[in-house]
């Protein structure tokens, strides 16, 4: 079986959690259960390092250009989310990948970036608590969800905001391939969260 | 007044979220509450770029040599701790760190680095769930707590695996100002986790 990829977008002033969370399940899932037939990799439009929105910096596996296929794109946010909105050659390469893609996820502000680009006309989506009415302003036609931790809907799966991707993470690894191997990840990486505040 | 210091070790083969969880949490409050006085960095030993336990590779922002002096300093886990335990080097600069460095922290596998350092003799502690075993063998006088997403013991707080870093980062941000800012910055990363599984 040919091996079936997930690429993480990575861009200047992606918020570092925003990709690393997501990185975290399916890297950990993928590196331990190689018999399920999925790969990770990170991708930079370029293939340069990027410096995240809190001043990490993070170098890529590859460029767009040198990425084959994908099952599933992650699209963080964080605020260089805010130049792509406006940016059409990034909007016009999200309508590729929409096209090319069978499964578009986002994290946080991610989702702006595709409503911009036309993806979430009709559709219910979410997206980090401070942008839900940024989210509805660019396409009036969104269902926005702000009680939502992710929302799935079928081939476009968005998610609330920085954190919220670990969650949906491990969703997709339930859609993958089922809630056992997700709870196999959860323990893995020890998910059993006690915010203690 | 002067700026106060955290400093989060990296190395090669450290797992990715237990750095970039905690990252996360004190980079927010950081860089969105300037006055409070703290600032937050990464380093390696050399400076030099890690290779993470999953393939990513992080640049630090500095070597170790050039950090100034530390209130926090906190030692992530991962494969790459398994050499540490044996290499003298860096358990002589883990002691010479608890010297200097008021608060010592890990996450997950960190401890053990702890506990071989002598850092842990005598105290409560807690590791990744797999390597609560690895933690009482390498010193029996440790007090191991399995149940325990944190374990607070004054100038040593250690946590479990990987994602616990989140939780005892915000911890800290409760430790060193105070429970509203640490549920300012769980606000911000928008941390109101929902495992799907």
């Amino acid at each position: 079986m040919d091996t079936r990829w997930l690429g993480i977008l990575l861009f200047d002033d992606v918020e570092e959690l925003d990709a690393v969370g997501p990185w975290e399940v399916l890297s950990w899932w993928t590196a331990n259960f190689a018999d399920d037939g999925y790969r990770v990799t990170t991708f930079s439009v370029d293939g340069a390092p990027v410096r995240c929105a809190k001043g990490m910096t993070i170098v890529p596996d590859r460029a767009a250009a040198d990425i084959g296929p994908l099952e599933v794109l992650v699209h963080p946010g964080g605020r260089g989310t805010r130049p792509m909105l406006e940016d059409a050659e990034h909007l016009e390469r999200v309508r590729q990948w929409r096209r090319d893609v069978p499964l578009m996820t986002s994290v946080c502000t991610g989702s702006l970036v595709y409503a911009a680009a036309g993806l979430l006309a009709g559709r219910p989506a979410t997206t980090h608590h401070a942008s839900l009415d940024v989210l509805g302003g660019l396409d009036t036609s969104v269902e926005v969800r702000p009680d939502d931790r992710f929302v799935d809907d079928g081939d476009v799966v968005t998610s609330s905001g920085v954190s919220a991707g670990i969650d949906m993470a491990l969703h997709l690894v339930v859609r993958l391939v089922g809630p056992e191997r997700a709870r196999q990840v959860r323990r893995g990486i020890q998910y059993d969260p006690e915010p203690p505040v």
